[in-house]
């Protein structure tokens, strides 16, 4: 289906988002105790899978993350946001797929919280799963509904805090972007705050943008070699997840989520109708004991006056994670006969001047 | 487990609810076109199920209703409030169940949607499935994850637009509120517009409120025979949903959607931490086409000057659909032994004055 | 235009509202470090004012206080809440006063700001006053715009932290409540965590509420002694401040502020289309300095499992703050012989049984 | 205070936001019935104006116009946007001015309600005025405090529905924006919808953005000649006002309101910590009579499947107004020798290539 072994990122066609220096695998699991697995289908017209995001080695639900949540464009299905917004935690890893993998997902994240967490349903209360989608149904078959839970689990526990593979893998396998082949991808920057060096890392399942929209760093705009149609237009999505290490409250957090969306924007997106355009972002500072038994307890905050810091960082890791997403995607062909070429192609025939 | 055949209402012991007249049923049944089913579980430890509102005949892909959602809690797992948030439609019939269970109701309203449209993941999007929740686990083994795709299509096929079956049914078979038995409750209220009559009417899934809490719309205040613990007190949540037939754009119904948090407020809670109270409200008038070819449409609305009235009628309702749905369940008794009393039986031996 | 001089409280007349015991006052001085101060304007057909509210004595644009805020119902034309729920920060005190004030009550805090800061608009940003407000203009004639600079001056110069004078005073003086004469109110509620007790005031300015719908916490429904008419209906308000020393941050502080709503809703309110029914609550603890030098800012908040005593506390001590405000407040005649019965009068007429 | 009379416009470089044909003018007054007046002062070291926004000829109290407003950034005193978005509906002319000209901007727009419409206050319910401001001070003596009522009715009396003047003028005289001179720009698009041309026109208040963060539609990066200090990045904030003659519900204008975002990320922006970013959006179509007698009213709206169209002209003539607002204002010495340098002086001595 897909062709090329090699895979490119954006500073391999010298397109640099932005001017905060990267972390040194430029990517989200520059921040410590991050970890990322994927499982990827391909198998006939199914070209899906999934992609874990595992914020800390630990159990979620006894330490959770703080986090906020924007809801650049709500044409989406993804769950487990409303009580993310309401309590500015997170209690699962995230995990994330295609639009009908949705009910899957939740079921394989309660099957793993259950089997760790023998009280959750006795002594406590329950457990809220974190699922995120995007449709690749333009290439895959989602008609088909092949993810299993068992998919799941080989995302969450492939998940490592290493160099994160990109493109055409994970929940990324069947994605579109901008009429190019789409999938996963990631970017980090580095802040000093009280001297001492922060990261925020952006890991994005990009689907979304109209064909002919595209812009690059440099003002470019390449183009896709085939037309699109009505529908093919109608049916985006992107997910940006941002990790960081910098302690923040939630509505912190979710004014920095809120950032994802000038990245997008500054490749040519306006958040289309029918896009559902999530970013959520977590801090690994702070975390929350589900146990605590203080009913005061200590944190540290950013101070409101840096946050542009953080900012400027979410904007700029969210743009270049697509555009590494994008990038590391060879051109493949799907259901159907669809076919979605390659940005790195187009690129690598046209250097930057 | 469960004692009493004959079930009550609200207005059998002279309760009620605010000012307005209510419909010929006292039912969510009342707006025409509405209907409700259940599929009720009782195995040893399970008592759960599902209960589905159809708001209209028709397939609801193709003929959406418009609709508003208000998050008066988010401590919640339901799905598809997003998508429902951004756009103000509901495009699939609404599933109620428990907690663990919002996984294989997506995967139920999916794969109803899908047989029915053989369009969508093809030539058009996906669908977005909305699936409410609150958590049963006092009484029921909701460990045990019980509830299977062919339950929901239990609950949806038995839809009717007639009397309402209230209490421990469907999804509120293992429900709880205010240290009482709960469950499914529904009433309705009746305006006059422009000269004719419109109807507003509720369905509520009652698991909320702290045992001591409730207060009768007389001043009585009732309480359960046994003492809550700490656990049980976390563990709440209700599911409002209303249905109307007035014209309303989505804002409108926004709004009328959290003045169910008045109704719930007046009966002693104050939507506590755990509790995930959640209330969505639609309108039969104006439905959406999926395929509509025109870029304007013509749609009439409420004046706004006019929405007291159903304001009103949200408030109403919701507190006596809660009122209902205690009245009509039996005591009960489930998993390990848990115990909940009945509200009638206190009620039956405590004439008002 | 007013008779009787005794003031009354709602405990007078056994009347309590729930269950938590209230602080020394029973009013949001009781929270250590508040000031209230008032403003009464009576000249012929002019009943308005100005009240105060001091989150703490030093300079607010120095010292900022952590707050959320709460829209129950924004019909309503408040100042400054735009800023208030992105940073989650006061910086001036709270003014209220009537609907036409706001500009001069923004020019009053603005002018205070400015002579204490030297550095505003110069090498630091600008201020953001918070100036709340409600419709006087059915006692009061509210279209001559009487009230001045010096007046909201001589409210914040008022400011004491001892007992709060309640009803017909200050930004209560023109206000009305279900038809009787509303206005000023206050009340507070004591909690303990990790052992050391903790306080939550409330200070309302209540004029809201359709005559015939108000329920006392006993069911008492107390009608006033005149006929609404359909203007009269449309014009009410109520604003909320909660303050609190429990240390939590914004977000938090939103969710204790929404549980005004429920407090209001107790009393027979389902926040009318017409009603600008607004809640803050702010934290004495852990201020923001406006020139904190460190990026990272230690601070303390609330275990959210905990977080159901404040929510509790919020809706009682609303509750209670809007019965005390009505029953200070004598009957009154203000423009055009308008007229409101007192709710004391009722009641003392009328005792409990 | 500032040279060069010739004022430019971003198409006199070339430079060309998007894809979709602007309207004959180019400007929010390409919008049947919206006018646009100016009131500039400059006298020694005030730089500064309002700027008035009509949006049909009528007396808007009477007939409002309906609307949604985004808040991108809330770290603005904006006034009445509250109701705007509770109620969907601007009743108002549009007052554009500097932050402590609020108090003044919502006193002339009760002056001029008042007068016009003698049962405020008396028969029906009070008026919201809608005042948006940025910050000013870093050319202008903004503690000064200059503008008076008759400032905001010389611009509301001035609006006219022609050719808008730009660059630093009203509103916008001292305003700045990415290190350079800003002010007022303006920009439209044109969409056909069941066959007819429909317009949308942005008017923006330009006084945002990083020095250095500034990209051209063509990916070129012009700097200032001067380095910012910290204080003057703290203190930006951008106004955009979005008319269209598209029928929309105010939850679509809500969405549209929400693409000016993207308009302003593509120039750079990151939506910073100290900017209010505002984005309102109002529709001629389907205006809404104060004295409306009917219970349902007819309306058209958008289908939500075109809404694209919408999204897309507000993006582009949000950030073609602001390049607008930019070439037009010539390089300008403020308040204590401040100095802001023109994009147009840069940009005539750097053509493109």
């Amino acid at each position: 289906m897909t062709s090329r072994t090699q895979t490119f990122r954006a500073r391999d066609f010298h397109l640099v988002c932005g001017t905060l220096p990267s972390g040194p695998l430029n990517a989200i699991t520059d921040v410590a105790g991050v970890a990322v697995g994927h499982r990827t289908v391909r198998e006939g017209d199914i070209l899906t899978g999934f992609t874990a995001i595992q914020p800390h080695p630990g159990d979620l639900f006894r330490q959770k993350v703080r986090c906020g949540v924007e809801i650049i464009n709500g044409f989406g299905k993804s769950a487990g946001l409303l009580q993310v917004a309401e309590l500015g935690q997170v209690e699962t890893p995230l995990l994330l797929g295609n639009t009908f993998a949705i009910g899957t997902g939740f079921d394989a994240l309660v099957s793993r919280a259950l089997a760790a967490n023998p009280d959750i349903g006795r002594e406590t209360g329950t457990v809220n799963p974190v699922v995120l989608e995007c449709n690749d149904g333009w290439l895959s078959d989602i008609r088909a509904r092949h993810l299993t839970e068992a998919d799941a689990f080989a995302a969450l526990d492939g998940a490592r805090g290493a160099a994160v593979e990109e493109g055409a893998v994970g929940a990324g396998t069947g994605m579109s972007a901008f009429g190019f082949k789409g999938g996963i991808g990631t970017a980090s920057r580095i802040m000093t705050l009280d001297g001492r060096p922060f990261t925020l890392g952006a890991l994005v399942l990009a689907n979304f943008g109209t064909p002919g929209d595209l812009v690059l760093p440099d003002g470019r705009r390449p183009l896709p070699t085939h037309e699109p149609s009505l529908n093919e237009r109608e049916r985006g999505s992107v997910i940006v997840v941002l990790a960081t290490d910098i302690p923040m409250e939630s509505r912190q957090l979710k004014r920095v989520a809120r950032r994802a969306g000038a990245g997008l924007a500054r490749l040519g997106a306006f958040w289309g109708n029918g896009s559902g355009d999530i970013a959520l972002a977590f801090t690994t500072a702070n975390p929350i004991g589900h146990h605590d038994r203080a009913d005061l307890l200590p944190l540290s905050v950013l101070n409101e006056n840096r946050i542009d810091h953080a900012f400027r960082a979410a904007a700029e890791a969210t743009q270049e994670a697509v555009l590494n997403a994008m990038l590391a995607a060879p051109a493949t062909t799907g259901r159907d006969g669809h076919h979605r070429p390659s940005l790195a192609d187009v690129l690598t025939a046209w250097p930057s001047p």
